[in-house]
């Protein structure tokens, strides 16, 4: 051992300072108010000062664990995990049921919660190519695969019929691409019924379903 | 008259300096300048240094008329105009090849340069809140309206059944939102073929149009 060969006694193991233990519930507590402060605010106004004072942790606490804001708000959202419908896809019966069941979802505190965190979040993947790489593995990309494989199945189950099949790649990418583009464009509020429509008069109109 | 009042003579008029009129024709080589490069490379190699160095233009007459890299941009982007479609909407005989009139545009030079040029000013918007307005005025904004006026002019046409007239507020969205967020989302090339894939796939087919 180096310590027998009368070396100093190491201060760090693996780049982590010696002391208490790593606290996981401290972890927790503090990338959940990331999320809360994500879902009430501008990116630029989610601060660590705030974090630290909302968690009552001193900020050298947070910094030692996350270098920067924009480290934090990655691990928030890595540890937000995926949108739960791509473990467990909706089946409600039809594939509307089921694209409103995405919409509906409780994720994240349920859809007025979530459009404000998936806002935040667009906003702030504009000033770092990291952050917009994680918001796209972790939240986009898991979308469409959803989407995609709800519509594979109502093929399957030919309440789609198999010749619309080669719809589906570009069909998937709908709901993704037209919340972002309303999020990321416009100033308006983002209610439930831009969603319908883009289900019903998108979607469900270019799978054949009848006019609403 | 002041100067008759003794006071010294004015070096400047409505804040621009005495000297050589201001040169139009300089203006208009730096701003179509400034678009090839935001046509050939990413926004942060879009430098004034370059298009000093291709006009032949000293830095300090860019600087004294644009204080700063997205203040040209902006300029050129005005420079460029509204896509021409919202003056003269596209009549070739069916919406279909009225969509894809818009789709091979000359306009900026063509469908690949002006994909190259809106892929650049999309990241370039991320950086700057003005930047982001003048795009969605100049660029987003005119095709939607182009879009929706397609779709309107094709229901009063009878091409469209009237009973879908609900569906074209959002179907007018499409195009621009599904090709910022591929532009914007991934690396890859954008082609013309993802366009007509939304436009046979997404729109026609939202409209009623048979399976390609």
């Amino acid at each position: 051992m180096n310590t027998s060969a009368g070396l100093p006694a190491p201060t760090k193991i693996d780049g982590l300072p010696l002391g208490r233990p790593h606290d996981r519930s401290s972890d927790a507590l503090i990338l959940s108010t990331t999320v809360d402060l994500l879902a009430e605010r501008a990116y630029e106004r989610v601060t660590m000062d705030e974090v630290a004072a909302r968690t009552g942790k001193a900020k050298t606490t947070l910094y030692r664990r996350w270098a920067t804001k924009d480290d934090l708000v990655i691990a928030a959202i890595r540890s937000a995990g995926h949108p739960p419908e791509i473990d467990h896809l909706p089946d409600r019966g039809s594939l509307r049921l089921d694209l409103l069941a995405v919409v509906d979802s409780p994720w994240l505190g349920g859809a007025t919660r979530r459009i404000s965190i998936l806002r935040t979040l667009i906003s702030a993947a504009r000033s770092s190519e990291e952050l917009a790489d994680v918001v796209r593995a972790e939240i986009t990309e898991p979308y469409i695969e959803i989407y995609r494989r709800l519509f594979d199945r109502a093929i399957d189950s030919g309440e789609i019929p198999r010749e619309l099949a080669a719809r589906v790649p570009v069909l998937a990418d709908v709901l993704p691409a037209m919340s972002a583009h309303r999020l990321s464009f416009s100033r308006e509020p983002v209610e439930r019924d831009f969603f319908v429509s883009v289900i019903d008069d998108v979607i469900l109109a270019a799978l054949g379903h009848s006019p609403r």
